[in-house]
């Protein structure tokens, strides 16, 4: 497997695209419209958010790909379309103004929203844009469509990779969008995945949510989970490799593919959280089980006290031990070993579950560094999990503070 | 039942001080070290952090405990005694030095400790100002012992009440610390509340257990809970009221004081959050059930997205309903209203599950007031519950980005 270029549209027969059509008001720069486009029927598979409530083109999505097909992806940036008036109607508009303009079925289509939450969408921008979002199709068009789906995120999230199936070169690719609520069970994250390969729409799906499940779902920027996040993945066959219907030796080759594309989109948006200044690693090892591992890992990650305390560079482990106790794991804290790591070195602070005498200069040193990993080993077993989050600044406040107006 | 002066002094036989021992390091006018004493023994019960990571304090209390009584607490800010090397040894040792110059048994005393995690208690320190601080004892001391348990708070907290039970006056008051680490099921938090009512030590423990229930562990600062946390009560029966030994008549009236006193320490406690500049009470009614109700309202307290619109003044209900989806409680989004309520006035925001176009004037007029309240109705049963908590400022990142040093 090695990275490519191309992004979303990497894989034979995917274009892609992104304009300004006018739902973001205060910056007409900014793109808020992204369509992606496959030149035959594609099967399909996403995943979506756990939260109660969820967004109207969520609802959409998920009755379009109940026949695990689909051919073109349109989302816009700017409002969620969730908990807003007319929200099933202008989901479903979206999807028929997009049906006419590439003549696919309507429910061929998968939708998508990002932004505020509870203010009627602008369809009129949208039907107003769409002559010319199908137009932006080109097969360059990734990064236009990766920055059309941007609501806080300051970079746009693509990558792409190319490894073998049956001795046929496969592309896969992505683009994805993260910021703030962003939460293990799916933030207000989007990642829409592309690929040639040759997968049935049954192993395509539990593949994605294989993938999601040990990436997406491990990236906590702030605790809170959105009504909005999917994960959907088109796979169009055009690679002419062998046709993947079962879990067999090229299902573990796309899914490993498949996981390490979701892990860097993941990370990126971990890196990319509002108001972060740092990617903060947590790996959990020696541990039992995985969820054990998992549990407290995530727990770590997302503690507001640790968040801060990383942003301060301070090597204040009481705070990630105090986050492994209230996570609900079992585990026995005098057994449990902490240091911290980056490319400026590593250190271990606490043993046997108290604090040890150590160099503060150098943790200090360590965790100026912008991936900094937090090193936990609880000695009782030999499962291990990374969960990924990022500092707490005061950019996030401030972003926070007033991001409607 | 009326409010009086004298906190955990106001009831008969008890006297508490604080002086600085020289725990806090950074600055010498800032008191350290907290006693509380009853001139004779007392019925005594307590509630315990349930992080799994304690601290040594917390079994030392808990074994001093089990007999149900006690005469006197101990306590020290600067330094958590947790995770720290001989913490078993220096919790015990307070004791012992405590029980020298008062000149009681050791397992009458209660013993807790607030502050940095992970560092060697200076125990030198406790032992060199024991004797000045048994000195401090007076009838007026709940200041000062309150001001020697703060460590971020700003202000101190104290409240006391006089009710009548079987004609007799009762007096029950008393003195908290909180601020960081503050999250339903105890923050490091420390409430210490003296009564001269007389009252079984099984009963004490039924009405502290049910009073910390409804008050402290509906606070939410940051989401995270202590190693440290304790409410303990010490009841010396001075003041020659009937014994309480079931739940008849009397203990419902000295339960009902206990929640109102509680309460009013647990609102302070949120007010006083770290770097809070606002309360913030979510009520929710219309409830099915006080679980549900109780588990939607902590989840939207301790938002960080709702927290920080709260900051900046900003009607952001879309947040709310999000984090009302993902608090894992059962409801039906599409009944939900959610309106927002100050001295300044009341908006509803979300009808039916949508929003309804609202004076923005209005809206950020009643939140830029101290204490605001989100009003959300479930429409769906007659249950209600309150939590509270503030909002999330610049200063909390500023205070915890290097809280150690």
């Amino acid at each position: 497997m090695m990275n490519v270029p191309g992004g979303v549209t990497a894989a034979k027969g995917f274009t892609a695209g992104g304009i300004h059509c006018g739902i973001k008001t205060n910056n007409k720069e900014k793109k808020d419209l992204a369509i992606i486009y496959s030149e035959v029927l594609c099967n399909a598979a996403a995943v979506y958010t756990k939260n109660a409530v969820k967004a109207a083109p969520i609802y959409v999505t998920m009755e379009h790909l109940k026949n695990g097909k689909a051919r073109a992806v349109i989302a816009n940036s700017g409002n969620a379309n969730a908990c807003a008036p007319h929200g099933d109607e202008n989901a479903r508009k979206m999807c028929s103004l997009a049906s006419k303009y590439l003549n696919i079925p309507e429910d061929d289509i998968i939708v998508a929203s990002t932004g505020v939450i509870g203010q009627t969408l602008n369809i009129g921008a949208i039907e107003k844009g769409i002559p010319e979002l199908s137009k932006s199709l080109t097969t360059d068009g990734s990064g236009s469509a990766a920055a059309a789906i941007m609501t806080t995120d300051l970079v746009k999230k693509e990558i792409s990779v190319m490894f073998e199936l049956g001795g046929k070169q496969v592309y896969l690719g992505g683009i994805a969008k993260g910021s703030g609520m962003i939460h293990p069970n799916m933030g207000t994250m989007l990642a829409f995945l592309t690929t040639d390969a040759s997968i049935s729409p049954e192993m395509l799906q539990e593949a994605i949510s294989e993938a999601t499940r040990v990436t997406f779902n491990r990236v906590s920027v702030d605790g809170d989970t959105s009504t909005n996040d999917m994960a959907a993945i088109l796979a169009n066959g055009l690679s002419g490799s062998p046709i993947i219907d079962s879990k067999n030796g090229d299902y573990e080759v796309f899914l490993s593919a498949l996981k390490y594309v979701c892990q860097v989109l993941a990370k990126r948006i971990a890196a990319d959280g509002e108001g972060a200044t740092k990617l903060v690693t947590c790996r959990v090892f020696g541990a039992p089980d995985e969820e054990t591992a998992e549990t407290i890992s995530k727990s770590v990650v997302k503690s507001s006290l640790v968040k801060t305390a990383m942003f301060g560079s301070d090597a204040n482990w009481g705070r990630v031990l105090c986050a492994m106790g209230y996570s609900g794991a079992e585990f026995s804290p005098s057994d449990v070993e902490v240091g911290f790591k980056s490319e400026a070195g590593e250190i271990t602070v606490c043993k046997g579950g108290v604090g040890l005498p150590f160099d503060e200069e150098l943790a200090k040193e360590i965790l100026s560094e912008h991936d900094v990993s937090i090193e936990i080993n609880l000695n009782a077993g030999k499962s291990e999990v990374s969960t990924w989050g990022c500092d707490l600044s005061y950019d996030y406040v401030k972003i926070n503070g007033d991001y409607r107006t």
